[in-house]
């Protein structure tokens, strides 16, 4: 099938208009270097503020964040992290280690007081708890993501550490398992490389 | 510590306009029902655009996409939704089956050439290839919703269906696993009750 130009869908399908379609999805790179600028609490709150509105199941909202803002825990955390990652977690102006509830079952009274006769069921199922937290928390990861970028932040996601390490660290003795650091500064423009191949519309989809 | 109010942050902290903050994340919901509008193939192709662009870890791509847009395939896909999804997901203009590809390593060489010397390591590891697709597919599915919305859609993502059903309908011989079903369609006003709570920055966050 012959496919429409991307920029002709871009302006003709929708409602973002250019400059936030930019910012968001269009030219938003992942960074590996940010401005010196440090990043304040309000903006942080301002992230959360975005990332709490993401959909999950039941609104079971699985997602915890650690601000790693020490000097002293960004070593601690660095500690953790492949060879190719330390350098630029170090040097960036906040990082956030992204993890997932175990037991959001608890919560569930808070967030879903019409699914709270469910408790119980998902007190005795270990694994369900388990998948459906991992799965709901990358979701709100990607919101996110999103959130930074809303907030003029360039992210840096990283899932190369050792997760088990980094529990030890900053979730210990918690229902908490970390899955995701996320590097957080201003953009500076450098662009590392070329960005990577996306795959096209007939490769990724189908229609039925 | 005392809180700034999330109408100033949102107004002070913010690089999006508010139209575009509040149509994206703050007045977005979930929707049950749709206008009855029908959703072009441009539309289809607008969304995918901006998913497309969503980090990934070493750009491995696994989410796949099933556009089922005839009456025939919505029957099929409709009998392994879970009765509470099965009225809505008919009547939806457009539903989108979520997938992930297990076998995304063997694109590596078009989505990663820097990687691509990894594929045997890949190939000999079902489960790092699952648990990848999985999370990485997840954050792509962040990014659709996002994407659905600066299209002008409203999106209504549910879990719940028997999975390996509808493998068997849509993805038999193919090394694809259904997560989630979205359906679609421009917003009809509709609120079916009041948005259930979200967790404070202080209950899902910490500093360290």
């Amino acid at each position: 099938m012959t496919r429409t130009p991307t920029e002709t869908l871009l302006t003709e399908e929708l409602i973002l208009d250019p400059h936030a379609a930019a910012a968001m999805f269009l030219t938003a790179r992942t960074a590996n270097s940010f401005d010196a600028g440090e990043i304040s609490e309000e903006t942080l709150q301002a992230v959360y503020a975005l990332t709490k509105m993401a959909p999950t199941a039941m609104n079971i909202q699985p997602l915890r964040i650690t601000w790693v803002r020490s000097a002293e825990a960004r070593e601690r955390l660095v500690a953790h992290m492949v060879d190719g990652n330390k350098a630029k977690t170090l040097r960036a102006p906040m990082v956030a280690v992204l993890s997932y509830d175990t037991d959001w079952h608890e919560l569930l009274p808070t967030t879903a007081p019409h699914a709270a006769g469910m408790v119980p069921t998902f007190a005795g199922n270990d694994a369900l708890r388990q998948g459906m937290g991992a799965n709901n928390a990358h979701i709100q990861a990607g919101f996110f993501i999103m959130a930074a970028r809303a907030a003029g932040l360039a992210t840096g996601p990283m899932g190369g550490f050792d997760a088990a390490g980094v529990d030890a660290e900053f979730n210990a003795g918690t229902p908490r398992k970390s899955f995701l650091v996320v590097n957080l500064g201003k953009p500076n423009g450098i662009v590392d490389r070329e960005r990577l191949h996306r795959l096209e519309f007939d490769v990724a989809t189908a229609t039925v």
